[in-house]
């Protein structure tokens, strides 16, 4: 059975390696031959919307799926109508697009910021006198890692906001003034199951995942989490990863966007869970049974952006494993990240700190 | 940083699928350009005695290491005269001989069964008289998964036995009544730290490893255990795994044979230990600091012989992990095995006797 995968990042690279053991091959897709999957499977170096290549890799595939949420939808249709394409294309359509998301969110009784859709300065004159300040604006498409987003903290700054990234279609939505980020990585097979990860809380910093602790205690927020989760997967018909991130507010969830993939921060799955995100996306596309969820300690993922530490002296951490994407170094890039499997919350968040440490070297 | 695996059977497979998240890169040499290794990073189609090959590895990588016990020494030693090769030849060598392993067993106050060096009938019938009988005739060189072995029980089974692979140098060992037969797999780093894996108790069947259990509980035989393997890593100045096979006999270990590689006894660590046999071959062979050793939970490591059992059946078992080699299926070959992992002994047995209903079928 082989397996071809739109785009060949990191996730990418983490879903073949997964899949060699379930006696999967892989066939990646992307623009750059020295990608991250492209050392670990043979890759067919095309854009992700041009029609030679995206049925060059269908030819040689029994399935598709993706790790790259801008994949054009109407690309991806193509490729659809001569082979099994998950996560479903519509599920991909909804998520590269802030408001699609959010409408249905409301629309399945998911709570959201309030939102409003904005296409000129005076809808968002209008949105922000609805909405009230702090509220951000921001665009609804091609939107990760914090780009593309203005905060309006007072009325001088909608002009610039709009100035800054108007022109395109955007949406502005409340300020939510949360105690916390946390996220739920679930899977769905093609059969029906449906198993959901612990909920895990994110740290972002500039727009970028820093670190995630999992599990996150709350058995209320899980349950919650969860149910939300449920709906989507259901709506969409779903096989595959799928990931929601919330803010907490007050103590509820406050839905803040959607991946139909897997996600970041799922990483700590890798040694962290019974089975990783990465192997029950598999399973789930494929409809093979999904492996047990469970954490086997507390876990952290804290992600390396730019660099990467020495690898020796985070190999010398007890309980620590060291995930290198074999990336170029670069300002803002995620090139790898570690795993930390501890006995304790404190001595997980002891071993974040030491991580940390030598990232700042 | 490459690295050069002679051998790209499922070891070689394993150890490259490890080596990803560490950064590391890999070229396989084997005869076989389909082989599981092949399937997962790019090969070199030779022999493991052909120089042309043996020298375009060495000059493709920065460090070379083998996964296969029948390197040819004097091949190898060529090898080693442009790039670091580990483990250290010196443990292949004396690996490929049983009479050297058990000469060096006793030098180094490891245990063994009575042996005598046999090369004529002659010989063989005083070595039958000093050790008695039963005793097993065994080739010297290139046996594995019981190939080359006669059982003598009975004095007509002397001439039977020689005829049947004499001709060859020989040894003859004394029978062990054993109890158990339990194994301890252990890393060197080049910098000399040393970390040993909890002892684990294996089941043959057919000169054939079946099972293995893990961790094997006995305070006494893990310590002993451990010394003789800290007593073999320092004699060779060794890097990387390296394995030790025992009989149980009355509550002792004796020692059966070494094997300067990782170990089909050591699988269980995939999953059911902090750090993989894997990885810490590779983190001993690149002097990084060794990984976590120990045991996750009760563990078990079932081999799959002939053909796999069907994927979905296994994959629904809680806490099994599916690894599939890539290999065609045959009679006799290992194609793949499952790791358990469970939270007591009792459900661990369970898992296996479940894992083992779906392989009969």
């Amino acid at each position: 059975m082989k397996v071809g995968i739109i785009g060949a990042g990191q996730l990418g690279r983490m879903l073949a390696l997964a899949g060699y053991p379930l006696a999967l091959q892989f066939r990646f897709l992307d623009t750059a031959a020295d990608s991250p999957g492209g050392q670990v499977a043979p890759l067919i170096e095309g854009g992700f919307a041009d029609a030679a290549s995206l049925s060059r890799l269908a030819r040689e595939v029994d399935l598709v799926t993706y790790e790259f949420e801008n994949v054009p939808v109407a690309a991806l249709e193509r490729v659809a109508a001569t082979r099994v394409c998950l996560p479903p294309i519509e599920a991909l359509r909804v998520s590269q697009d802030r408001l699609f998301e959010k409408d249905l969110f409301v629309e399945l009784g998911i709570p959201t910021p309030p939102y409003r859709a904005v296409d000129s300065l005076d809808q968002l004159t209008h949105a922000v006198a609805d909405i009230g300040m702090p509220c951000v604006l921001k665009t609804r498409r091609l939107g990760y890692d914090g780009k593309g987003q203005r905060y309006i903290r007072k009325r001088s700054d909608i002009a610039a906001a709009w100035d800054d990234i108007g022109g395109v279609p955007l949406i502005l939505e409340g300020f939510v003034r949360y105690e916390r980020e946390v996220s739920i990585v679930g899977a769905r097979s093609t059969r029906g199951e449906v198993k959901a990860y612990p909920i895990v809380a994110n740290v972002h910093r500039d727009g970028i995942l820093r670190v995630t602790r999992a599990p996150h205690r709350g058995v209320a927020l899980q349950k919650s989490a969860e149910r939300h989760l449920r709906r989507l997967l259901s709506h969409f018909n779903y096989a595959g990863i799928l990931t929601i991130e919330f803010f907490v507010q007050d103590g509820r969830l406050v839905a803040n966007e959607m991946a139909p993939r897997v996600h970041n921060s799922g990483h700590w799955t890798i040694e962290g869970a019974a089975t990783s995100q990465f192997e029950n996306h598999l399973r789930g596309i494929l409809g093979l049974p999904l492996g047990d969820t469970r954490a086997i300690g507390h876990c952290a993922m804290v992600n390396f952006i730019g660099s990467m530490p020495p690898r020796e002296k985070i190999l010398s951490l007890p309980g620590v494993h060291y995930h290198d994407y074999g990336k170029a170094p670069r300002a803002g890039r995620k090139v790898g990240h570690c795993t930390i499997v501890a006995a304790t919350a404190a001595e997980r968040d002891r071993l974040i700190r030491r991580v940390q440490r030598l990232m700042d070297r």
